[in-house]
């Protein structure tokens, strides 16, 4: 072992399969003996502290699969078998074993390795979505179209976590698959006790008694919600014991019914900085020195989400009623500080973000003044509490959208683009997006004092740039320059930065350029309207979906009132964008000064020639 | 009792509390000797069955609880303790306790009493959203606010049916509340058997084992799913013994920690028509004579829920693949017909849309093509799954959205006003909205042959209107009309008819208007957008959310085509709707054709000032 707990990947092991990466697959894997395994779980370990150290992406969980994957590619036969990975983060050793060791050179990079599952990678890929919880479902229905269509003789295998059991879809799932009579679905429970921190809840518990159970193959002679539901229940079994997890497998296959096997891992599992890292066990790591599991040197950039945690914070020092709901995810949403200073007053609801916003309209009836923190992309599961629970009873309840707009690396499933949207059917609610440090501290405190219906906040990932300090302010549009009278910018929230480079650009070319940043754009501010009428061109530059958002409903609003001068909307296009740099993809989508001058002048030369 | 089991209503009953209704209230209720207390409950049952039979709603759910409710109200002291009453069509009765005994006259009429929960009606109201599943939510944040705020002494009783329980919210809440510690939260589980028909899945079989226990209000002695969640347990109960209902909640105030009463009732007890429907026990009722619980002679229109069923039926003895799925509401979303040709094909997965729609994106993986019936305003808790699940995976599943658009006496919670919006952001999904019976026929084929990404229809509820044959076709467009060159209306699915009218009331004013409707409208045919070129004027009519619906996408597109003409959207506002008819309420939002002829010419007029 080198320092830090880095195994060497230069151990000397026994056999073709362990010293070629390159050439591993299920097939090799299973013509492998028993005692040769360990070797091979060794040599994925070492590649995996390597590749994703030097790549970033998640760490912890894929070095707790390691004995469980390799078991479950000897015992079942993918693709023949769906393997069907929950939050496919724990798909990296998966990946390895069917083919694509070599590509995680090029982990989550544009053009290379996808962080999740992913079909156009490889036929032993089901599900590309990485939202939490969706496994059981999924399998629910391989099962009924593989026995409709006469496979009977297909395994279907959902690979869940103990922390993606916490979300209601799995348990609607069990519900369903309890009672669906499926002769061969085996549920493969990968219990680490884990979410990102410690899995909360009274199921967590459970488990917990379930653990501390005599481990062994043979089915539990007990009950326990698992049975109560329907299932078999092969376990507790020791998940980096490659001979007793392959073992309990091999019973499950017997049973003839659904069977839950619960196998024990351990996050972070053979990496000392992982399995000592008491926040998350290197959940998803940025780029690392693999020895000593810490950051290269350099100055952290304060992002977003640092300055809305120190905001908050301060926030409730001076407010009682203020409290902090998350999804599993206080440390990534930057709810630590918060947490550690008002300990009572943050709950960890587990990854239901259903139960979050509902609860938060109970919290607000019963008088407090509750903030949601999740990151965009899972509000979707949220609509309808946001919706029907919190909107219809205009009641105050602040979420906190982090990672809005695109988030990179992480691919489809991550990007914050669908929120705006969403959000502008929603009766009653305000909808702010900062541009800058200043601007969030701001708004935080205008949302916690609302009093009349829910508001939200979003803003992207990663460092907050220098503040945009406004020229003047008009209602609630803040004016970043002078007025001018060709071409209105309107730079939502990040975007204002873009906005004003651009007008330098447009500026160059004799034009002249007012650049707006709304505060709050929902509802739409008046003064907005009242802006766009005193230009030829309005432009809106928003990092969401383009359709729906703050410039559809600008757009709108100024044909309502007959104004005739266009206005021309930028936003993410209606697809889904795969993972890269948010650069890369901002670029592509149009989003950045380049872009935004280019269309303002083709939308102009348009009208030119259209007059 | 009168024929058809109608209990009479001047029964003589002991006491000042039975014989008035309009002075019930919880206060004289706990006054009331026990003995007193069946009379009361005779008296309420008779007034349900009255008033209901003779405005429509909620029958057979209400009729379950008559004895529970008057218990809660006798054991609690509402409002001081919550009462939150999931799915708030069993809140009759409450209503009935709290003083508005008399409102039901006007019950789900234009400004009188609602069908469900209303915090403008009562104090004793807490949640007016009637989306399942949700009310363990509310009781977390009740409970966890009001032991924050210093009133640990109010209690917190939430009452959730079995089928509610079926929802993965409710086991999210229940999931936390078993470890929040909270010491006065009564979980009172109404354990009728059913949700609509009975109720699916693994946890009603393990509440039937519950049931078929020895009742008693001692703590079962043994384990069960709610105490591996951490709850007490006490029960079952008979709901309709009093005596032994008071009881068990008197005992559940002695257990310092959360406990489950579960409390066995009967859908539709007390009136035999109720009782003896095997559909669902009358659900929901429409004008009926009470005597003999059947619809007053008269013809029965053909609805198109009628349409879609009997359509699906057909296609599906063609096509082995088709299967369908339902959030338990088979008989609601007109899946009877198909059922009892296919049984094996038709999955009611419980409460539970975002498992009718993961698993119907594992079933299309696995080579069937699912049709997802539901209720277009449930479709709001399974948007992830549509985007990440069925959308992101370009699986070909489809989705019928029945009661789309505004649906009338069920309120704000149940009209789809969401839906559009919700589904223009999804990539490569293709919406259509059939303007009658022929095109529903048309369109359901064609997305049943679709190969690629989701497929929507959307329709309302009620009567099918007589076909609205095409003059001509243009790609994706049908015109119902010549081509005009004034105004250019399009109306999205039911609002063809609307639309037709006002060209009528324009052309009687001189203008040259064309009708054209949209087969399919998402993405939006460039025919469309061809036609709104030759016209000085566009206006699109829609059943659903004004913003982010068929005109804003439209409008959008135009602005990028450099069209000058103005796209002038109709289409519900940003607002929650009451309940009333679904005339009302089309008139109070322009969407009749007096109110769209008025918006064209309006629109003229600031054009020709403008100009």
């Amino acid at each position: 072992m080198r320092p830090g707990g880095l195994p060497s990947t230069n151990e000397h092991v026994n056999g073709h399969m362990a010293s070629e990466p390159g050439r591993w697959s299920p097939r090799v894997l299973q013509a492998l003996p028993l005692e040769q395994l360990p070797a091979v779980a060794a040599q994925i370990r070492a590649l995996l502290i390597e590749q994703v150290c030097a790549a970033g992406g998640h760490l912890g969980p894929n070095l707790g699969v390691v004995e469980l994957t390799i078991a479950l590619h000897r015992i079942f036969h993918s693709p023949h078998d769906a393997l069907v990975f929950d939050t496919g983060h724990q798909a990296y050793v998966h990946k390895m074993l069917t083919g694509r060791a070599a590509g995680f050179a090029r982990l989550r990079k544009r053009g290379g390795l996808s962080g999740y599952p992913s079909r156009s990678e490889s036929v032993h890929d089901w599900v590309e979505n990485s939202h939490a919880s969706t496994s059981l479902s999924y399998a629910d229905g391989l099962a009924k179209a593989f026995a409709a269509r006469g496979q009977d003789g297909r395994w279907v295998v959902p690979v869940v976590g103990d922390g993606a059991l916490t979300g209601g879809l799995a348990f609607e799932a069990l519900n369903n698959l309890g009672r669906a009579g499926h002769r061969r679905l085996v549920v493969v429970l990968n219990d680490n006790g884990r979410s990102y921190a410690p899995t909360q809840g009274a199921l967590a518990r459970h488990l917990q008694v379930l653990r501390q159970a005599v481990a062994g193959p043979e089915p539990g002679p007990g009950r326990n919600v698992f049975t109560d539901l329907g299932f078999a229940y092969l376990g507790p079994v020791d998940g980096h014991d490659l001979a007793a997890v392959e073992e309990a497998l091999l019973r499950a296959r017997t049973v003839g019914g659904p069977v839950v096997v619960h196998v024990v891992t351990v996050k972070g599992k053979g990496y000392a900085p992982a399995e000592g890292d008491a926040t998350d066990r290197m959940h998803t790591v940025g780029v690392l020195d693999p020895a000593t599991g810490t950051a290269a040197a350099g100055s952290a950039a304060v992002t977003w989400t640092n300055v809305f945690g120190s905001e908050l914070a301060r926030l409730a020092a001076q407010r009682e009623d203020v409290v902090a709901l998350t999804a599993a995810m206080q440390q990534p949403t930057g709810l630590q500080l918060f947490a550690e200073r008002f300990p009572q007053r943050v709950f960890d609801v587990g990854i239901a973000e259903q139960h979050a916003v509902c609860s938060a309209a109970g919290l607000s009836m019963g008088g407090l003044h509750p903030v949601v923190a999740v990151y965009a992309t899972f509000l979707n599961r949220a609509f309808d509490q946001l919706l029907m629970d919190v909107a219809l009873h205009r009641l105050p309840v602040t979420l906190v959208l982090d990672r809005a707009g695109i988030t990179g690396p992480d691919g489809a499933s991550h990007h914050g683009m669908w929120d705006h949207t969403l959000l502008s059917v929603v009766p009653g609610l305000r909808l702010a997006a900062p541009r800058d440090g200043a601007t969030l501290r701001e708004l935080l405190a205008e949302a916690l004092s609302d009093q009349d219906g829910p508001t939200v906040l979003r803003f992207p990932k990663g460092a907050v740039p220098a503040d945009l300090p406004a020229v003047s302010r008009a209602g609630q549009v803040d004016l970043l320059t002078e007025t001018g009278s060709d071409v209105l910018l309107v730079g939502f929230g990040a975007m204002a930065g873009a906005c004003l480079a651009a007008r330098d650009q447009l500026a160059e070319r004799g034009l002249s350029v007012t650049v707006a940043a709304p505060r709050w754009a929902l509802p739409v501010p008046p003064e907005l309207i009242t802006l766009a009428a005193g230009h030829r061109l309005t432009v809106t530059v928003e990092d969401s979906s383009r359709t729906g958002g703050l410039g559809t409903v600008l757009a709108q609003t100024c044909t309502d009132a007959a104004i005739g001068a266009p206005v021309h909307t930028m936003g993410l296009p209606r697809t889904f964008l795969t993972h890269g740099s948010r650069a890369e993809l901002l670029a592509s989508t149009g989003l950045l000064p380049d872009g935004i001058t280019t269309a303002a002048l083709a939308v102009l030369e348009a009208a030119r020639r259209a007059a």
